[in-house]
Formats: structure tokens, sequence, C-alpha cells
């Protein structure tokens, strides 16, 4: 009794019924001498891990713990907030995607259309883009004397957030003078990179990343929680979060673990069921951006050709971003009738912050008299836990991530909670899930094109590839 | 040399050099003999098509033809411009992705935000879910005096839909009283559903959808071209663009037919070269949502478990839905080095609407000095050909379809031409692409968690799958 009144008490809970053969039937489902055969391997992953936290080799872990690094970027974000209407990020991939997640999940939708008083603080744009229209669009919207530009790059040589600040560079210095420099606060490395270089030179603002801090892995960094406190999310709610999180899978047991669990079943879902995709769906539009977060977590921390001895590995799954109810008018239909190759993992959230009740009207109609009286959120959750089971009966695994609410005390622990089952299902494949080879060969053949010196191998290359082309296969 | 030049005369063009063993290395591509192969069936598929057309069993093929069926849409939508400032649009699946990827695509990215005499219609909300923080949320925010809500679903049936519906309806008459009825627009059947019955009933003003057309192939029907033409897209160009995509593609050659060729290349790939997964990853912001709307099309129309002759079929991959250069910093890394089972499906635009030169600046600097001068729309397409270049390195498969630029007659053959793909790679599987047959047992236990009549087993199924779960399998 008093245990489960522990597990209750738990905000973020993790229901995996829907992956065992008791649901799924045998043979379609895993089953408890799978988990078990994984127990040994945990242990030594985790011991492995607690052995790099000693080492101070796993900054993502320690900067949900650094009071220190906090203070820097809580007085900057004040200034922000202060100072400015709008805060842009120039950022792509990890330096984008979770500002954005928390963006979206803890702000209200309408935020930035919301007068200055009514709003917790900054507006956010995040640009991750160099299209031209979106972002010549953007900027020309935009009082320039009003925005602050958080240019972000862990290395400082990201071509496309390098193109970006040369552009805004050069509008600000039109629009506001030699005060340009206010309106620029550099994120990237404290010591090393080309971006650093100019910060220094020009003086502007910075913040100083951890080193070995990877842009997936950067969310609870100064990356993601100076645009989060600008726009005036409570981090320390957030930080809170995540050491709960942290706390809760200091453990080797697969079973009191989520993390590890979770990283565990995905394993064996695509070793031993051939479940070569998995579907992060939450069923709330606010997890829309955490999903998409949680696609690059999990595509390059697992993606590798090779593990961490050099030798050939087939690891990851491929994460798809889909939505509820809304894919089920979309997706639904393949991830029922199609290959069975899919692990669907849901979040629902157990009482949404607002309600809206359906009126009862037209009562005597039975397509829709029926709905009078529910709430809307009653009728999202019954279409979670009615595709979950449709799902199930047809033998097709899924999972379940409860969330009381969306909190940043909550949101905190779900973020750190997926990062720990990134790296941990790294573990089990053995691959370093820290890093990311295979960008470096397009990037080259970018530089070509684009005339940068050092590269007119490449350039070659790539011009001759082009004369290459059959004219036949172009329609 | 007429020949060249009449093919450059297109302004959508289909290269799928890196498809073929001449630029991925034998084994690793497709072969000339390979289809050569399907020429045989491309004509059997295309003679059927035509009966079809005959027959008047095509409606999504007709439609782009009717003029008749164009009128009252177009006299629907001045009056929405004329008399309303918010359009809403209240649908789900087909009845949203359409029209939410024609607005995306054809009106500027702010559309929204921009004065009313700047704008060319009324502004656009796709409410496709039930998440009541975010409908909720958008009901509290719009004048509704000053809003029309377009509510469309085929069938008349659809839950999510009529829950929107019933709480729109009360919100408008407590707002305008009796006058409410001017505020809703429904787009049904034209003869038959609660939503065509409730219409007569109440007198509301509506559109008549043709017999047969399913949601993912209803962009050119009311369900989409009602909230395009509000809006102020030309909708005339978008359909002469169709039409001209399906007077090209009226060829059962593959060698003059986009459509097939394309959908002829995803079916090989699948069955020969077992790629599971296609990525659609435009280089455009403004076509993330005609991604979303292919993703739709493709699963649905292929994601099925018999062929029309109940045989079992594996048949389609898994769409998912990317954005160039974006995932590049996200997702690039697996399509590198992760499992060799995706086809990546690139966009590119030649022609961006909007220049922004990136200035000359730090010009001593080799990691960025090389930037300037260039323009912005330069570095997306220099990304865009090296990635894909760096991908065919590597073996692995690749298409792009290059659009001159992005406007209603481009974007009309754009999605005609998907369409016609689907219906195609459809003829090749031998499923039936128009129906979807799995989503009901889901619908049927969320009915019975409702409460709904005539759905107590479901309702009694559900309880005893809940309770049958195992508290051991949640952590």
């Amino acid at each position: 009794m008093l245990a489960s009144l522990a597990m209750k008490a738990h905000t973020v809970s993790f229901d995996f019924n829907n992956m065992m053969e008791s649901a799924l039937g045998r043979g379609k489902g895993l089953s408890l001498a799978d988990l078990q055969a994984l127990q040994m391997r945990a242990r030594a992953i985790h011991a492995r891990m607690q052995e790099m936290r000693r080492n101070g080799t796993t900054p993502f872990y320690d900067i949900v713990f650094s009071e220190n690094g906090l203070r820097p970027i809580l007085d900057m974000a004040e200034r922000a907030r202060e100072r400015f209407e709008n805060l842009v990020v120039l950022g792509i991939g990890g330096s984008a995607l979770g500002a954005r997640a928390l963006h979206q999940a803890l702000n209200p939708g309408h935020h930035n259309s919301l007068p200055r008083e009514k709003r917790s603080g900054t507006r956010l744009f995040v640009a991750d883009n160099i299209d031209p229209v979106t972002f010549g669009g953007l900027l020309d919207q935009l009082d320039l004397s009003q925005t602050l530009f958080n240019v972000i790059s862990r290395s400082g040589e990201t071509a496309e957030t390098l193109a970006q600040f040369l552009i805004v560079r050069e509008r600000l210095e039109r629009a506001v003078g030699p005060r340009y420099k206010e309106h620029l606060l550099v994120t990237t490395d404290a010591e090393r990179g080309p971006l650093r270089e100019i910060t220094r030179a020009e003086g502007f603002r910075s913040l100083a990343l951890p080193p070995g801090i990877v842009g997936r892995y950067s969310v609870f960094s100064a990356v993601g929680l100076l645009p989060a406190a600008a726009t005036g999310i409570d981090v320390r709610a957030l930080l809170a979060g995540a050491r709960e999180m942290a706390g809760r899978c200091d453990t080797a047991d697969l079973w009191k673990n989520p993390a590890y669990m979770n990283g565990a079943l995905h394993f064996l879902a695509q070793r031993k069921k051939r479940k070569g995709i998995c579907v992060m769906m939450p069923y709330s539009d606010s997890l829309a951006g955490v999903a998409e977060w949680f696609c690059q977590l999990w595509a390059e921390s697992l993606g590798k050709e090779r593990d961490i001895k050099r030798k050939a590995v087939v690891a990851p799954q491929c994460p798809v971003r889909s939505l509820g109810a809304t894919d089920q008018h979309s997706q639904l239909q393949l991830y029922m009738d199609g290959p069975d190759d899919k692990v669907i993992d849901f979040i629902r959230v157990e009482k949404p912050a607002h309600a809206v009740e359906i009126p009862r009207l037209y009562a005597d109609k039975s397509d829709l008299g029926y709905l009078g009286g529910h709430d809307l959120g009653e009728l999202l959750l019954a279409e979670q836990t009615a595709t979950a089971m449709a799902l199930a009966k047809k033998g097709r695994m899924n999972t379940t991530v409860a969330l009381d609410g969306v909190t940043p005390h909550i949101i905190g622990q779900l973020l750190f909670m997926f990062q720990l089952q990134a790296v941990f299902a790294a573990g089990l494949y053995g691959v370093n899930p820290f890093d990311q080879p295979a960008v470096e060969e397009g990037k080259r053949l970018a530089y070509g094109m684009m005339g940068r010196g050092g590269f007119e191998k490449e350039r070659r290359e790539l011009k001759a590839r082009q004369g290459e082309k059959n004219n036949r296969f172009i329609v």
C-alpha cells in the first residue's frame, strides 16, 4: 500500500504494459526473461556512468547541479526582460530545439502576441533555418531597437548561424549605430572558436558553455536556459525537476529506473522484434516541440555506423515525430495496418491547464449527442487510451509516459529522463552518444560550393559529379 | 536541342540520378533493367486509371477540371473576405492538412499579423486538434463577431470536429445571438451524415463535397480551396497548375511521367533495396506544410494490410517529415550513418522570393569570411546540393524535386504530382489508395469510453483491459 502510494507520488510515470507479451501475446511482446537478461549489462553501464560522473566527463549531468553556472544566465535573462521586447535565437539543431521545446511547453501558445504587461518576459523567436524568405521576413518585421539576438553555436563555426549573425550585425548597425553591440549576446565555448574570438574583439556580452556539452544535451545549459528565463519560465523549477529525475534514476535497477527501462525496451524492441522506427506521439499541442527535440536526441545519439571499438553496428531506430489526436487522422492507418516495425511512444497529460466543456446540443443525435457534458480534454485522453489499446489488441508495441501536468518541474523531469534514456541506450549499443561524425562530409562539400579557402578539392569534386549527371534521369 | 528546351520549360522537375546505380554504385542503386521491368505494369495501371476516369470513379482527378464546382467556392470565399477578419477551419487530418499546406506555401509567414489592408484576404487558423489548452486559447483570443468557422468533415461524423463545432456554436450564440448561423460554413457530403442534417435543419451555409472524395485527396475540392481563396490565394492558378501536371502525366511512359517514375522508384527502393522509410525534406520553410500533407497522403494511401484481392501485403514506406537545412543538424547523422533503410526526397526552390545578402564582414577570418557577398538563399541551395551528394557518395538513395519558385501554379503542379504518385504506387502494390479501414477499432473504443450509445461492449472491454494492467510494468 505504501509502495503504491509512493509510486503515485511521481508526477511523471512510465507505463510499458503494451511492450510485454502479457498484453501483446506470446512472440509479439517482450518477456520478463528478455528484461532480466539485460539487468547485468544495466549494472555495468550504470557503474560506468557513475565513474564518468566522478571523472567529470558527463557535463550534461553536472550542469543540472551547478549553481555557479546558473547565476550569469539568470542575470543576463533579467537584463533581457528589462531592456528588450524581443529575443531572437540564432542557432540550429541543438542550439534551437531545446529553447523551442521549453517555450512551446511552458509559455502560452499566443505568448508572442500578448502585450508586455501580460507577458512573463520577452517574446521569443527561434531562427533555426537560413531560408531567406522566413529569415528576411522576420528581420523586416521586428523593431530592431527592441530586439536582443542570442547567437548560439558551441563550436562557433556553424555556417548557418554565422551567416545569420553577419546579416543581423549589419542590420543592427544600420538601425541603432554603434550601440549594435548591446543587441548581441553570444553563447559559445568559453575559450575557442571564431565566435569567441569575435566576441572578445568586439566586446559582446556572452555566456560560456562548459567543455564537452553537445547541442542535443544542452537544454539545461545557457543554450536552453537563457531563452527560457528571458521569456519568464521558472528555470530553477525546471532544474529541480531534472535533479529529481537524476536522483530517481541513480539506480541500476531497471524496474525502478524509467529512463533505463525505456532505453532497454527500445533496444530490445529493435534487436529482438525488428522495430526499426519509434514514433514519439504526445497528446498535447504544447509538447510538439519536445517530440521534435527528442527526435534529434535519439537520432544523433544512436545513429552511428561504428561502436566505440570501431566495429560496425546497425544501431538505432529512426525517430518519428507525431501528434495526437491529430495524426490519428493521418498516420494511424499506417501504424495499425502497415509494417509492424514501430514502437509508438505516447505522452499524455492527465490534467490539462484549460477546461473546455462540450455543451449538450443536438442531444437527440446519436452521432454527437454523447459528446455533450464531457470536457474536451476528456475526449483527448479517451482517444489516447483507445488508440494505445487498439494498437495493443493488434499486437503492436507502445508505451505511455503520463505527466500530471505541464509545469517547469515536470518538463525538467521529462527532458532529463529522455537524455538518460538515450545515454543508456547508447551504452547497450556500445556507441558514443556524444559525437556526430557523419555530417562532416556534407559540410565540406558545402564549403567547396561557397568558395571557402582550403576546400578547392571539394569544389572540383562537386562540379565533376554535377557534370556526370544523366539528363535521362531528370524528368 | 528543342527537346532539351522543352524540358527546361517545366517549372517542376524531378531528378532521380541518386537512385540509380550509375551514381550510387552497383548493388546500391537501381538499374535501367529494374525500371524497364515495371514499364508493362505501368501501362496496365495507366489504362485502368483512364478507365476509372471514364467511369467517373476518380473524383480527385475530375475536380481539377470542374468549373461548376469552383463557382460556389469562389462566391463563398468572396463573402468571407468581405465580411470577416478571421477564418477558422474546424477539421482534422485531410480536412486540415491541405488548407494549411497551401497557406504556409503561398501566404507570407506573418500573414495573420498583417493589418487588413496589407492582407490579401482573411486571417487563417487551422484548428486540427482537440487539445483544450490550444483550442480554448484560440477561441478566447478571437473576436468572434469577426470570425467565420468552416466546419469540415466529409462523413459529418468526425468526433473531434463535431466536438469543436458544438463548443463553437454555443460560444457564437453567446457572442452574437441568433446571428450565430452566419458565422458557420459547413463543408460536408452533399446528402448524408449528421453534419448535413444539422446544416439543413439550422439553415447554415454549406459547400458540398463530390461523392468519393477522401480527405487526403481533397485539397483541390472545397476542403482546401475555400480556405485558400478566403485568404486571397489565386486558386484558379492553383487548379491550372494541377491540370498542367495532369496533362503532363497522362502517359504510361515512366520516362516522361514524373509522378509515375517517382512512384515506381519508391516501390522498387522498398521491394528491392529494403528502404522502409521515405523522408520528405524540403529546403524551404514554406513547404513544411506540404511535407506534412504528403506524409498523410503516403501513409494512408499505401499503409494497408491487404491488397484489393484480400491477400496479405507489406506495402508502404513510413513517411517522415524533415526540413532542410535545419534537420542537417538533427537527423542527417542518422541518414548518413544509421541503417541504410531510407530514401531522402528533397524539394528545392531555385528562385526564393526574398533576397538576403550576407555582408562582407570579418573577411580575414577563414571560418566566416567566405560567406560574405553570397545570398542566404545560395547557402541554402549549396547545402541541399552538398547533402544530396554526400548521401550519394555513401551509396544512399535520394531524389530531388526542383521548383522554379513557390507560386500557386507551381504548388498546384506539385500537389497533383504527389497525388498521382501515391495512386500509381498503390497500383504497383495492388492496394486501394482511397480507403483507411484500420482506424475504426480505435474510434469504437473511444466511443465506448465517452459513453456513446451502442458501444457498451467496447466500454466493458476497455475497463477489463485497464484492469488487467500489471502495475509492475508502470515505473
